[in-house]
């Protein structure tokens, strides 16, 4: 039995929901040099949107926590790669390359984070094509993506009243004791680009109005991300996140999920958007809807509460 | 009066020319993910080659070394988009983007870095959009880039009996004590962007075979580099090189120029081509030829002597 309000308080001092905050400064620093030339307004988004001809091509990098890096090299660099690919997915876009930059205190270390990345680009089916390498450094590990559509899905064209779908894919299990669930180191790259393709395809169907992927800011902060950069507000019910059998609630909504979107569509074509998970092994549930007050709000049995209310506290990047 | 051998092996020795090496190991891991899909064989260029329709999208990832981020985190910051900018008009193309992996040990670092990158995004006329930030870790800057051309310029065209220019802006002075020659921070954008359009330019008409910026390896090493990934040898009259008042060539060898290119071309365009440069205020000289055997050779007055010898020692990176 869940008590709402200590699970939120906990899940809102955790680490992954507040490091967010630091990027402010730096970011200031770029007000005038974000956002011209070919470029789609790039806020709420995890990749810039830069317009082709009559194409979007996706531009984004990433970063693996350096403590990850270092514990975990093969890990590490396997992730890298990982979380570039599904940015791309999650904005309708298919991955064309990727380019990296790795770290190592020595020759062991950079060739097992290198053999991660590679290991995840040939699961991912995306060609390494460049990188820099610091040797004699601490370890670390981050990529850059380029990507393509045709059929954008952004993050910040919620509306209320929406259905907010969360698909995770609950096979596998929990990377070590990290706060990673491993659903995809298993699978062959058939497998897992089928998967993937899985949003490219709702896009191109136009059943999708808003998506964005799970990152370590977990299922409920990852909502609240999409939500407030679609000014709007969003109601769950804690119920209905799908979850492995294997792991309890308070951990499960910290974990990054290795395959995990949030998509909001509209109500008619719930089960349809939710059928085609499901033709690939991959649990989808209704967990709530998009709302017109600026808050998130947790429903668990006959408790509610606010999880984030987007009038005293911002989750979106701002300049 | 120069000692050739003296100098030679000085410069031999010097850290940025061996570091280069370290790469080999971690690199070797992405043998089978290097190249497929609509990527081009991007062995010998520093940014990635992609076909894209009937123009090539450019993709490259440049990091500063990390000290150089610790101690002059504003200049860093400016150098990590000026290197990026560099690769994608060295290859005939114009920059898009840039995203930016951008790590501090505090807020008051943070920001400095990164108005240095908006510094350069200014300078350059490039917007960034987007990054990933690591706050509470060491200092560190890199940038990955996105260009495009539909004329390509590679370093890999070199054949034997081309001419060898070296054109470089020796305006401005070094950096600091710091093997660093600012040619830019005092332009505006407009004199940077017609000063880099020079290559693009170039490409279009014809004139230029092979061509690379010329990197923190210096101009022999660069060259080294370049005349290897054509599979030539170079001959190079030192007293030929643009060199400024006041500076050594011991030191100015070692320079990362700021605005630098190695360009080959048929004799018969030489001065067309040094004609470019000269009306855009940048000193450019033919410092020798291309040629059949495997070795740059430098001759200064009545010395000559082999700087690296491809049958001994690689300066390729090879998968």
């Amino acid at each position: 039995m869940v008590n709402l309000k200590l699970l939120i308080e906990r899940l809102r001092t955790s680490n992954a929901f507040n490091r967010k905050k630091a990027i402010h400064p730096p970011l200031k620093a770029f007000a005038d040099v974000w956002n011209f030339g070919a470029t789609v307004d790039p806020i709420g988004d995890d990749a810039a949107i830069i317009k082709n001809g009559d194409e979007y091509l996706l531009l984004s990098c990433d970063g693996i926590l350096p403590q990850l890096a270092e514990k975990e090299p093969f890990w590490s660099g396997y992730c890298a790669v990982l979380v570039s690919v599904s940015d791309i997915y999650a904005m309708g876009g298919k991955p064309i390359a990727v380019v990296n930059l790795l770290s190592a205190p020595d020759e062991a270390t950079s060739v097992l984070i290198a053999e991660g990345m590679a290991e995840g680009c040939r699961k991912l089916g995306v060609p390494m094509v460049g990188g820099h390498f610091f040797p004699e450094e601490a370890s670390g590990v981050a990529t850059a993506i380029l990507g393509k559509t045709s059929k954008l899905l952004r993050a910040t064209n919620g509306k209320p009243g929406q259905s907010v779908i969360v698909a995770i894919d609950l096979n596998g299990g929990r990377y070590k004791d990290y706060l990673q669930w491993d659903s995809t180191s298993f699978l062959d790259t058939d497998e897992m680009v089928r998967k993937l393709n899985i949003i490219p395809l709702l896009a191109e169907l136009d059943f999708v109005q808003a998506a964005r992927d799970i990152s370590n800011a977990g299922i409920l902060g990852t909502l609240a991300m999409l939500a407030e950069n679609s000014q709007c507000g969003a109601e769950v019910d804690l119920s209905l996140i799908p979850i492995p059998d294997s792991i309890d609630l308070e951990t499960w909504l910290q974990i990054y999920p290795g395959y995990g979107f949030i998509l909001t569509v509209n109500p008619e074509v719930e089960q349809q958007v939710i059928q085609q998970f499901e033709d690939e092994g991959i649990t989808a549930n209704v967990i709530g809807r998009l709302t017109k007050e600026m808050q998130v709000v947790i429903t668990s049995l006959e408790e509610k509460e606010v999880f984030v209310d987007f009038t005293e506290e911002s989750m979106v990047v701002e300049m």
